[in-house]
Order: C-alpha cells, then sequence, then structure tokens
C-alpha cells in the first residue's frame, strides 16, 4: 500500500487565526503533520508527504520534544512538492497506485492530530472499493482507494461527493466509524480534541500555551491561553 | 445490562436556538431520542428513559414517519421521570444496578443521533471497569459503568472528570473510537452530521426543512432552511 500524506506548507490553518497567529499556525500545522506521520508509520506502507513547498520531516516539525531523536524514522518519508489542487494530487497518485500499480492507496490528512495507528489500521483494513473516514461537516478525513475508476472530489461537503462518486462509478463505499480519524483541527473549537487526545508533538506544544477553560454556563469547554 | 436513556424532556437543545424554534427543538430532540432507542433495542439490554418530564416513547416521537407503526418495540421502553441532576440520576442508577444487582450499567445521551447498533455494540464490548465514548469538547456521550466505586461528574469537561475520577478509585478506564457516539447534537455546526448519517427519524425530520448548503470561501459546510 502508497500512503499519501497531503500538506499545505505555505498558509496551513488560516482558520485558526482567531486565537493563533500566523507563526504559531505553522508550528501547530508541523507537529500534527510530525503525529501523523508517527502513527502512519506502524503501516506496512511506503509514506510520502505532498506538500505545497519544501518541509523538512526530520527534527525539525517538533523542536520543542524532549526528545533526543525526534525525526527517527520520520527522516525516511520522502516530500514531493506539487502545487496542483488536492483533487488533482489524489488523482494522479490514483492512477499511478492503483491503476498502473495495482496497489492500494490511502490519503492521510495532516491535521489529523488524534490519529493513532489502531485507528489507521481500522481504516485500512475496512472492506471495499473506496473506504472514508468522515470528517466534522461532511469532509473526508481520510480515504482509501482500490479503484482506478475513483475520482477525487475536495472541494465543499467531500464525504457526499465521494459517496456519489463511487455510486456514480458503480463502487463500493465504505466508511470507518473513527472519532480519531474524523477530528480534523480546522477551527478553534477543535483545538480541545487536540489537547486531549493529541499527538505526542500536538499535545505538547499546546499544553505549553493552553490549558482547558469550562464556561458552566453555556455548557461548552476550550482552551484559554495560560 | 441495564441502559439507561437520559432525556431532557423540558427545554431541550437551547443551544439550537439560533436556528431552531422551542417548539422544533423539542420536535428534533424527539425525533434524536426515537432513533437512539431504536439503535439501542438491537442491545440485548434492559433500557429505560430517565426524563425530567414524562414522555410518550410510542408513536409520538416521530410522528411525520410514513410508519404504519413508528413505536414499534418502543412502546415497552419504561420512562421514569427525575428531575435530579444527572450525575445524581447516573450514580444511583450505578448503585442500583452495579452495586446492587451486580450487573453492567450503560448510560446512553439521548441526542446521539448518529448512533447504531454496531457503534453501540463496540461501547458495551469494550473491557475496562469504565467505557466512556468521549463527546466534542470533552464530554462523556456515553458511558459503561462495571464498578459501584465509580462516580460520575456530568459537569463542564466530563470525559476529563470521569479519566479522574475513575483513576482515583483505582478503576480502569477505556474509550471507545467512534465517530458516530462522539457527535452528540448541541449546537447548528453539529447538525450537518445528524442530517447526512443521522437516524432515520432524524434524518427525514431535517430533510423536509433543511438542505446542504457549502460556503467554498470559508471552507464550511452547514444547512440552510430550504
Amino acid at each position: 500500500m502508497r500512503v499519501v500524506v497531503p500538506f499545505d506548507a505555505r498558509e496551513p490553518k488560516t482558520r485558526l487565526g482567531p486565537v493563533l497567529d500566523a507563526a504559531e499556525r505553522d508550528a501547530l500545522a508541523r507537529c500534527m503533520l510530525r503525529d501523523v506521520l508517527v502513527a502512519v508509520d506502524a503501516l506496512d506502507a511506503a509514506v510520502e508527504v505532498v506538500a505545497t513547498a519544501p518541509v523538512d520531516v526530520g527534527a525539525g516539525l517538533a523542536p520543542h520534544l524532549d526528545d533526543p531523536d525526534p525525526g527517527r524514522s520520520l527522516r525516511s518519508v520522502p516530500v514531493t512538492v506539487d502545487e496542483r489542487p488536492l483533487s488533482a494530487v489524489v488523482d494522479a497518485a490514483v492512477d499511478a497506485t492503483v491503476g498502473d500499480a495495482g496497489e492500494s492507496l490511502a490519503v492521510v490528512m495532516a491535521d489529523l492530530a488524534l490519529a493513532t495507528p489502531a485507528a489507521l489500521a481500522r481504516l485500512v483494513d475496512a472492506a471495499g472499493d473506496v473506504v472514508v473516514a468522515p470528517g466534522r461537516g461532511a469532509g473526508t478525513n481520510a480515504l482509501v482507494v482500490r479503484s482506478p475508476a475513483f475520482r477525487a472530489d475536495f472541494h465543499g461537503a467531500s464525504y457526499l461527493d465521494h459517496r456519489a462518486a463511487a455510486d456514480a462509478a458503480g463502487l463500493t463505499l465504505r466508511t470507518v466509524d473513527s472519532r480519531r480519524l474524523s477530528t480534523d483541527v480546522d477551527e478553534p473549537a477543535d483545538l480541545v480534541e487536540a489537547y486531549v487526545d493529541g499527538g505526542e508533538a500536538t499535545a505538547a506544544w499546546l499544553t505549553d500555551r493552553f490549558e482547558v477553560a469550562v464556561d458552566e454556563a453555556a455548557g461548552r469547554v476550550s482552551l484559554a491561553r495560560r
């Protein structure tokens, strides 16, 4: 199996603007990428980052961790720079992997801070021509493609679009029921999940800066600056 | 096993006020309760609704469905009216079920519109003195208790509080990684999930009134009135 992790290296996580400045958004995005790559590393797969600009996936991803070798096996993850829209990147990967090489392709978003090897194993072990891990707001957070007939559509409500695309092509589509894979970190409200159950680099970065704040009246839990 | 489904029959779902009036919030809450009871019905368990006021769990829960007998087995679900706070209700159920009868207790919130028998089976089949299905914002959406030493705390970040309570009592706590159980319907943004993957009554009620609206610029998907 081949696993592609798309990463926006230029202006990542703009919707976190209300709570994080640009440098912080960049740092958090790299922590999440690091945690996703660590989780993906447990799969028996050829992993590749496809980024919109060059990115150092070695020690540079999580310099705040007290780890003598934070890069570990990540050093060996190749990075391809590709500025095309995500759907075009994924379609090209489907053609090269599923069509030409007859392999399965998995696509795992770089902001799945809660991803674990167990959750990803459920994704790649699920049957179906197409397997989707739906995200909040009818998005597609992770995807397995086993048929070259599938075309990606990451605009808008991509979970619905991918269901329709699979239907139109006569393909079976299964979903994986995972909170960890359904939680992408896009908006300030999403940070609580990453703080509580995120991977090592993300949780440490957030814990250094934030704490849990409970608004009893509104029934809401969020993060507040320490 | 005993399953308790707590239901706020008085002013349910106030945080949906920006998009639903009081009558609609009440109707939607009853649809979600109906869908949760249908899903729970597949478990081999004694199910009970604990509500803050009397509620008809027969045909009254989803009168909009084209179903000659929408109540089906729900008619046999007993309803207990209990005005105490949720934590007190659950603690009393733990004492009566786990302490006195030596049975397991499951608590399943009435707004888990995406709950399915398969997701609930993963909850009740998970090992551990305490099993939690975490919700958005560090909440507790569903719970299995197998030790009488556990005390509930549904204020604030209850997932964190329940982890701490289990630790303090020397109990093992496991989580179940389920998007369907992590999605409770509290705020307008949550309605998209219920529309797309909710149970029969909830999805039909929402589909009658709303459609999916994609804000491409903001990267957001929501529901808009038809």
